[in-house]
């Protein structure tokens, strides 16, 4: 199943993916007689219990538009936590010139930096050197903690594309990246959330980048040097994760920091970020 | 204007501080016939609004209880952000044994960090090096954006005192903090928030930390590196801030870390932290 969160006015809905159309979830529930949370934390707290009403909905749900005419946001606007992983691909630890992490890498972003498929992206005037990382991102699916390896794919409710942009001139300004990776908008996340029985496997994927339609970065999560279930059974030993909380696991080669010359992005670049069966995010750059 | 949230059932309520007493809001505004927001987060946001509201409700209002029977929450439950400043007293970088930062070291915390006063903190099993940081924390009064240094104060609706809990086991693993940082209940607020009017100038409050009645950390805001204006200032740069984000502005010289005998906090030890004019704010922590 593919979820969505939209705009309308100065709203938020939710959205069944079908194909190229979205069906809207609370007017669907509402024709059909069923009960959806209208929220996708809710729904992802929720999911066991509305699943077959949302596997109704899909078939029979009232059409609100496509991909490509709606305002898409980010499928989860308000998650309580947004956690990244940093260096946690082989190639890229390397062109980084930093050593193979031992233990993953965390650092933070929030609300106020997710960005939906298709919104434009701001470069704050501070900012010089502008980065892009392509990501897998996992969505929590249900309050936990101290969750052993093995079940921690089961914590997981889905997949979805984003991309940990970074101003690496403020990202490297102090010891601590977080000046340079939480700015407004610099964590697309889109254009909607795969639930985990359909993405299988999570370190078997492929995932690209292009800048202006130019391959940039190419490889497969399968490079990652922590999986996703062993930075979520990690996380889940110091904190309590909830419903909706994203985690970006890491980025693979091929950012500008690791070229040789060293094009920072700038306004009016386009960026399209890839992963199978994950769909393809689109966002454009512009000034402030 | 000293405002709390306590505790009733699994929910919150917002409180008025009046001496020792603490105010029901909501249904005092009720008797009273007044509008105000049930939420501090609300309550911030619409300040300007209801501040007439809640001086007669802090005058007429019912009382539910003292802040000593109460179980207080942290005073915003909810941030939408968590920014924490690392070694941002003179005196505390050359205990650590770092350079004086040229730069605010920012690194975060989620809601998953917060604890009010009086409640018990468990020590997660993994971490085995856990400190305390006595700060100053600055409650954001209004979205705000690229504001300038000689505004950046008006910009804050309040200050309360925290307790930057670390793991230094954890916090040390990798090169980002978070780790050691982001743990459940580690950034203890309270008790209550004093609104930015009564604190007068936020450069000149002592700030003491007792361990067990002993007292550890005992300095003046006056010693920051980064003043708290400078600080809002800097990250509205980046970020969109919002009404009740926490800003934790460092602890000052004092902690284990800094030490020569180096004995780190154990389930029992009671941490009492006070800043002058914002009250004391007391935790105990426990096993896991």
């Amino acid at each position: 199943m593919k979820l969505c969160t939209y705009r309308e006015g100065s709203g938020f809905r939710l959205g069944l993916v079908r194909g190229d159309e979205v069906v809207d979830v609370s007017t669907s529930a509402a024709q059909l007689g069923l009960s959806v949370p209208g929220e996708m934390k809710d729904v992802i707290a929720d999911y066991p219990a509305c699943r077959r009403a949302l596997v109704e909905i899909e078939e029979k749900g009232a059409v609100a538009g496509t991909l490509s005419n709606l305002r898409l946001a980010p499928p989860v606007p308000n998650p309580q936590k947004i956690l990244c992983v940093g260096l946690n691909y082989r190639k890229h630890a390397e062109e980084s010139k930093m050593p193979i992490p031992s233990s993953p890498v965390y650092f933070a972003k929030f609300a106020n930096s997710l960005a939906g498929h298709g919104d434009e992206i701001a470069i704050p005037e501070v900012a010089r050197e502008v980065d892009y990382e392509v990501e897998l991102v996992a969505i929590i699916g249900r309050r936990c903690r101290n969750v052993p390896l093995e079940e921690a794919l089961g914590a997981v409710f889905g997949y979805a594309v984003g991309n940990d942009l970074s101003a690496r001139d403020l990202q490297m300004r102090a010891s601590q990246w977080l000046y340079g990776k939480a700015i407004d908008g610099f964590a697309p996340l889109g254009p909607y959330i795969v639930t985990a029985d359909e993405v299988g496997d999570p370190q078997r994927l492929g995932l690209r980048l292009y800048l202006n339609g130019e391959l940039r970065q190419n490889s497969s999560t399968a490079d990652m040097i922590f999986s996703v279930a062993q930075i979520v059974s990690d996380l889940s030993r110091i904190m309590t994760l909830e419903p909706g909380d994203l985690v970006y696991t890491g980025t693979p080669e091929g950012v500008i920091l690791g070229r040789e010359e060293k094009v920072w992005l700038k306004p009016g670049d386009e960026l399209a970020c890839e992963i199978e069966g994950l769909g393809r995010l689109v966002n454009r750059l512009v000034k402030d």
